[in-house]
């Protein structure tokens, strides 16, 4: 597979990820949908098959459509990204630049298909938490406290899914995301994914969305930093403690 | 397998899928039923579960069980819409008559299955929302971009699903649509498929429900045209994209 | 596999079903139980990993944990009822008897779980909804055809799992349950198993349940006769139609 | 596999476990989160999904994560707790330790990742919720009988899984889970886990948690032994069952 062939492969992964993790939260908390207050297990989900979704899409290149798994893979020494895809800082960059474009797109569609919604009377905020991560209660050490540890779940996880020698393929993180986005999603949001989050802040000051206010940049280094900690440990911790 | 059993399993696994999807939404929004009220993620289980079924009855014609599916796969340039079955324009003719039969009959024991509650006072919008999908903000343009975008989602990881090497069968397919209605479904009500939205918009018009108001024959063109549309968009660009 | 076999494998996978699923109603509709007012989707979920949980403990005996499917197989003219058991009406005896039992022990196991809950104050007919369905507008006729109509969802996608080459294995059961009872549950509670109503029914008459009226024997035919007829129609049916 | 190898297995399956299981519930009752009055459905998948990810973690071993489990399979008669570890009281002493220590690790670190929500004004009692299970209705011996029924279910269907001769690996163990909850959890919020009671526990009455009250030891006893009795009854009749 040639870089650019990765590089459109993430992309479209990641934004089919965003287009329906975007989409689930904007169909539960924008006025006027058929989902308005639908709760937070239908969001939960409706990023778990986002997840489902993407990582179809994006399995040639091994469908990590997320940067923490990129780092997390290439922290843990394994040898490969993907099938023939040599884990490398240099290919890293190629897989973290695919998810960001992708995660643009997907939230720009996002919007698009919910773009009557945005145009009702609505909180600035509301409009942003369709795109973006906010937590409940600021305070950038508790919230990156929290996203590293939602992070360190989904990755090492992740890297112990060659524990069971079957193979539940894009199930397995499906289910995974529903379970740490019902358990440690409470707090901030669960943005365990640095794409996932600044994709969609970039695409929400792109975009011209009716009555949007800020696009909370103070807060987006927490929803970067806090998955890339928590995926590099769990990457360095997994192998330590894969005895099969 | 000959024409005619083509015709017959497509109309039989289109018929599960619609009796099982307009059934939750008779169940959701009508009076009286158990389920009455049961919310958004109830019936985004209950129209991916319609498919669960319906792929499992109609497994041997390749399970299309949706118009855009067909078409998509015929713009797609794959030799075959089922196994043994060309794909061509000929044949998706008698797929997406099949579809349209089954899913009229399909909206017809779901009412069947409801008489009761449809002979209860509701506003006939309510009646005709166990049937058809309608817009929370009508406008044909952006209803059809709604539609357009979930229903390339659909066709698009359809095609996506030999990346991975395993197979989940109609799991896949079940999953995928409760995601395409959690994430997608909010502005439109996720038609995603010409016969799901037809078939049953014809069954309403034609059935002695009680206290009926109009077929919304208006909007009816917009849950034809966009999944059509979505589709073949997904057909066209999926082959592109695959890499493996 | 011996007939006593087939009878205690049978007994236990039906008592596991009627365990969990009566348990669910409980917990749903009882009050004072943390899930209490927890709504439809619980109460399908619960039933669907009934049907889950016993189809593994009665895997050995093919699983029918319902005369309805032991009917409905009997009908489509298979060989075996499970692996070395021939589907004879003599065999068919063993099974129901086996379902029957088996269904009186799971739901007297439920009473004793929430024996507390039942000791609260609360309508007789909601402690009788913890045993067996009854429906929303009773009319022995409707009541019947969605009996019928559910019934026949049930084992026809059941005999239909055969076409797919792959195995989801008590899951496809489970789900399949789960769509149901979203879809078609909400006139009458899908009994879709006549050993499901009866045997609670039976031990609801027996059991010392505080505050208990009527067992409403009047209406318990309807949940019995109803799976019958459907199952013994998609029996008929499916093998018609089976074109793989 | 060496002892202290399966002793980190173990630990850290379990960790995964509480942290994702506790976590929910601090979600769905604690004041100001994403999630708070999310429902019982949401309790019931994030602690089954939490099995789903601590199975894959501790596979190794067999990923018990449960000494209701571990005692259940020694109880059972059969060979090995997992793959060339002998099924000894003296092994079984080790996976217990260490499903006790990576219980306390994981409600300490689901504490940690909801640290400023416990930081509210909540409820002594919705504190030590999060923590460790309690009855609606106190009374030690209908408590221990529902917890008996519901452990029963939980190893004996585990004891079932090999009676299909597909794999559905963690899936299976976490749908279960998701079952049990739904219709057992009811009356004492289904520990079927002394570890998961005990560890958590253990952490509560450690922890520097605001405004906490009491850890409730008088009801401590409960759920270890109210699981160790069915996890040892369903050892004992599951070899007893199955005809295969």
């Amino acid at each position: 597979m040639s870089a650019a062939q990765v590089f459109v492969t993430e992309m479209l992964g990641t934004m089919i990820l965003l287009l329906l993790g975007c989409g689930v939260v904007a169909n539960a908390i924008l006025p006027g949908t058929k989902g308005s207050g639908g709760g937070w297990l239908l969001i939960n989900f409706g990023w778990g098959l986002g997840v489902f979704a993407g990582v179809f899409v994006a399995f040639s290149s091994g469908a990590h459509i997320n940067p923490a798994v990129t780092l997390g893979i290439l922290a843990s020494g394994a040898a490969e990204f993907g099938p023939g895809i040599a884990a490398t800082a240099g290919n890293a960059v190629i897989y973290i630049a695919a998810q960001l474009v992708g995660a643009i797109l997907g939230a720009a569609l996002a919007w698009l298909a919910h773009k009557q919604h945005f145009d009702l009377e609505a909180p600035a905020a509301t409009k942003l938490g369709v795109f973006s991560t906010g937590p409940e209660i600021r305070s950038y050490a508790w919230n990156l406290i929290t996203e590293i540890v939602a992070t360190f779940v989904l990755v090492f996880v992740i890297l112990s899914f060659a524990n069971w020698p079957g193979d539940l393929g894009p199930l397995a993180a499906a289910l995974l995301v529903v379970g740490i986005g019902a358990s440690l999603g409470g707090p901030t949001g669960y943005a365990i994914n640095p794409a996932r989050d600044l994709g969609p802040r970039i695409a929400h000051a792109l975009l011209p969305i009716k009555g949007k206010g800020s696009s909370d940049w103070g807060y987006s280094w927490v929803p970067v930093v806090g998955p890339i900690i928590g995926g590099v440990l769990a990457g360095l911790l997994a192998p330590a403690v894969a005895f099969a």
